[in-house]
């Protein structure tokens, strides 16, 4: 449907860059405690069900966990290397841990903790993420079960408000801008790059 | 300097990453007017001058430059993808536009202008960034004098206060948080991955 071309655009995005190992890197941008930004790399874990909305994994104890249940507001910069374009995903995130009520965001938070690597699952077994390390303090090398999420582990879920698309190659680029209305309807525009 | 352990990993990071194309694509998180945040793709320019201040070149039409004027808080995001990890680089950014008195400053944006690609000046040459494109607007395809920046060419720079540095690989992972204090004195700890 032409009022959701970004989302074919992005699906293209990552078919087309499927053989770059960074191909799920995303930067999310939310907002400290102070007002000030904050920027860190997370993997895109999927779209939630049949939504647009994208999820990541993220520990309960960290700070960002914090920081989004102050302020929701975020922002996810994608960049797709092979294809030289950029998504801007504007919104706001809301967090999914193991006292969820709702079904479908249980099964999904279930479905990310059993798809992720060993490895992944293995850092949310070691001490408080950002704290100051003891130099004895126990790291787990064994991986947690991958059918039981462990309690901290959280799904991250943006809801997806706005997207700006640049596309870097061509002479001039192209860039557009979508936005989704009160009543759920998205609408595009080509605008400068 | 041990208190600046930082820059010799990033000169270090620069170095082991120098055969990716995208070695020096930095995020740049910003707050947007409304106090959301915002976060897009940029190039890395350098140094200024022997501080280990960040720059950046940004179109003085842009958004960005608007909400970095109202508010100068910031942080870049540096994932370097063969060595698998990351730099988070926060505090302050101001924009050096063609009107500033400062020499080193006024010498510093026209070196970032001299040494950009002829395919990053063109895109000065373009109508305003973001605004709706018009059909037959003129983009032009000549690049313009390499010696001389357009007026509205700016160089951000990024003041850095903090630093996060996280080493992907080895199990457990490592990271590392340095603060520079009131005195201009930086100080790291070990933290938890």
């Amino acid at each position: 449907m032409a009022e959701e071309l970004w989302r074919p655009s992005l699906d293209l995005a990552l078919h087309r860059n499927r053989l770059s190992p960074q191909v799920r890197f995303v930067q999310l941008a939310t907002i400290r405690e102070t007002g000030r930004p904050a920027v860190r790399t997370l993997a895109f874990r999927g779209f939630l069900g049949e939504t647009h909305q994208l999820t990541f994994a993220t520990d309960g104890r960290s700070v960002k966990t914090a920081e989004l249940e102050q302020s929701p507001y975020a922002e996810a910069c994608w960049y797709f290397h092979l294809t030289r374009e950029q998504f801007r995903f504007t919104g706001t995130v809301f967090s999914v841990g193991a006292d969820t009520s709702d079904r479908a965001l249980r099964e999904a938070r279930i479905e990310v903790w059993r798809e992720m690597s060993d490895e992944s699952r293995l850092t949310y077994t070691w001490p408080d993420p950002g704290r100051p390390r003891i130099p004895l303090a126990p790291f787990p090398t064994l991986a947690p079960d991958p059918l039981e999420p462990l309690p901290h582990f959280c799904l991250l879920v943006l809801e997806v408000r706005d997207v700006d698309h640049l596309e870097l190659h061509g002479n001039p680029q192209h860039r557009w801008r979508y936005s989704k209305d009160a009543h759920g309807r998205w609408s595009g525009i080509e605008v400068n790059p």
